[in-house]
């Protein structure tokens, strides 16, 4: 497979009669395999293969992706089935998503690239300061890998970039899930960064994802406004602290840090201790689950609860096991909630749609017998903007309840 | 009809079989009149009238207001069949409200009351300062008026509470429109209250609603953001400036306001004056639609973009109509803004829910040759609370698009 390959000698795929072509006229960015002519011709392109893509009368679409082991078979990459995925292609996607965090952002730290809303399908890239974590987690990236990298230090002026491909996708692609260091020197130690007042540090070589969750960090600012001076909180699932460090920041006398991984509970105790609290915060390993029974069995209250575990339900098979989970741990959290204050419960769960989750959560609620208002409603932050047409599938959701 | 009635000799209404006395347990606060056995004793009470909610086999649910005329027959007040609405009983459902926003907010300006989801159904209060705006938007509210004046005075320690009886609502329940002075001396001119580092100008006896929109304040925040310094941004249905003078306090060089009201945009240039960027406001007055085509053929164009229009889809049958004229609004707005700028566009209809509400802003956008990104999806701020039960008839949403 080649890199890049000129207009002219690109291989031209078909969507078939009443498929759905006018969507992707409107912006829509995926073509899945059953609109798809599926030749021979088309069967034999090597997974991220470049193709023009033409409606059923043959009139080109656009430049797209193309795999065909895959139930999205094409993505497109550019309107214009004559674009050269060159330097120069890269660079201006690059900018483009750079001048929207650079407005957004005091501080270069930030989702860089959210695939397909910021018109690289499948390509994420996170931004420490001077570094950057790239998740090539499409074949026709992981292809490119050397322009995208390359323009990524011209437009950013970054010294470090580190390719993660931890990312679930990635197989389905045919990718392998092999680390490397892509430009410079990985660093040895977490990387400080300062959000909503506090210190988290993100290891970029040996943490989860891409070491850091920026997306949840409007959220986390709201949840500081609910910890009053001096406020007991609990973060369940805090990973590096994500919650709690925002609350102690901006008031809370103590904060309870519950996860499974000893490696991310002891970031967020560096990062209390670069804060400057590192007295107010405790740390608790173990099953969220139990953790959760335990404590209420322990008598403990809380006067702000937050629960942001992992996706339940992650695609459509797994959402009724899913939605109970999520209404389990809004049961079990409940209890902990002192009359008058706050809970918090997110879900990063594609399948369950915003009113779905809600409802989970509001049940789970009622069934430890609290009642309860809804006050806020929350999504990921502007530096994972989406495509109107995929708005639906926007997959982070947090709601913030006050109980009695 | 008294005011009040003691427990004893409270009439009782019915529940029909298989109707949904679940989800009334659950925390749904409404009867609906086709649930409720309408016997002539049901039928004669006085709107606003107290009652003890039974189910089907008589036990008793809690104590509701009646109103045999609205599809809403019954509203929950208590959980409690035997509560007394008394001056304590006010007083409790008004310090649970005051608790959480004294907590959430800086300074004494914000709703203090919202309705079913605060625990009063139909009151709304406005609080801005040391003046209370309340509107009894229900007929058993009315009825109470006086002891709910009497504890709203005892908790807040306010001097002034003014009656505004304009809400669309109070017609169908039988009530007049008459505002009046309930306590203290009316205010002779607009209030400033500060929001988002800017001064707005609040009129408490002329305006429109109870003179200012709390609702937006999160959003006005945000679209604070996407102002870069000097950026030239258009507020369109601007009313008082709301989204407008967050921009230039945060650094705008220049806001066009458009509305269809002199007084608003009037109170507008206040607000600017007071903030100290009065020479940076400028104002239109005429209708959205024909200003929105006009600025376009003056081949004027803006950093950002917003429209905050009225309910276009206050109801069912409207719905069809409101979307259409949410993707005109969407349509007209986008070639007024600059690649790369933004565009929030917003809603405050009941019947068109989010989902909706985004796709006509994004067929808009479309239609007038735009691609878009999502950056960011609110609602009303969270002294605006939901009963999660109520959840979906959440009324406002913003979206804010970045355009290519």
């Amino acid at each position: 497979m080649t890199a890049s390959s000129s207009a002219s000698q690109r291989a031209r795929v078909r969507m078939k009669p009443k498929s759905n072509a006018r969507a992707i006229r409107h912006g829509f960015p995926w073509v899945y395999a059953n609109e798809l002519v599926t030749d021979r011709r088309t069967r034999k392109l090597t997974p991220g293969a470049l193709a023009v893509l033409e409606d059923e009368v043959q009139t080109p679409m656009g430049l797209v992706t193309v795999n065909p082991d895959s139930k999205i078979i094409a993505r497109m990459l550019d309107r214009d089935p004559e674009a050269e995925l060159n330097l120069a292609w890269f660079e201006a996607r690059l900018s483009r998503a750079l001048q929207m965090r650079e407005q957004l952002f005091d501080a270069p730290f930030y989702r860089l690239v959210h695939a397909e809303s910021d018109g690289l399908p499948g390509v994420v890239i996170d931004r420490f300061g001077s570094a950057c974590v790239l998740q090539p987690n499409a074949a026709w990236a992981e292809a490119h890998l050397d322009l995208l990298t390359q323009a990524l230090i011209n437009v950013t002026g970054v010294d470090v970039v580190l390719k993660n491909a931890a990312g679930r996708t990635r197989s389905l692609e045919g990718l392998d899930d092999v680390n490397m260091v892509l430009h410079g020197t990985a660093p040895e130690a977490p990387i400080a960064v300062q959000m909503n007042g506090a210190s988290y540090m993100a290891d970029l070589t040996g943490g989860q994802k891409t070491g850091l969750f920026y997306d949840q960090r409007p959220n986390h600012a709201f949840a500081a406004r609910l910890a009053a001076p001096g406020a007991r909180v609990l973060d369940v699932f805090s990973h590096v602290g994500g919650f709690g460090l925002a609350m102690l920041a901006a008031g809370a006398g103590s904060a309870l840090c519950v996860d499974g991984s000893a490696p991310a509970l002891a970031l967020a105790e560096q990062g209390a201790v670069a804060s400057g609290f590192g007295d107010q915060l405790s740390i608790r390993q173990g099953d969220a689950f139990d953790t959760l029974a335990a404590l209420e069995a322990e008598g403990e209250m809380f006067d702000v609860v937050i629960c942001d575990p992992p996706a339940f339900a992650p695609s459509k098979p797994t959402l009724e096991a899913g939605l109970r989970a999520y209404e389990r741990i809004a049961k079990l959290a409940a209890p902990l909630v002192k009359p008058g204050g706050y809970l918090g419960l997110c879900s990063c769960s594609h399948a369950a749609d915003l009113s779905k989750f809600r409802g989970a959560s509001a049940r789970g609620i009622g069934r430890a017998g609290r009642s309860a208002q809804l006050i806020r409603t929350g999504f990921a932050g502007p530096d994972h903007p989406q495509l109107p047409q995929l708005a639906e599938s926007g997959y982070l959701k947090s709601v913030f309840f006050r109980l009695d």
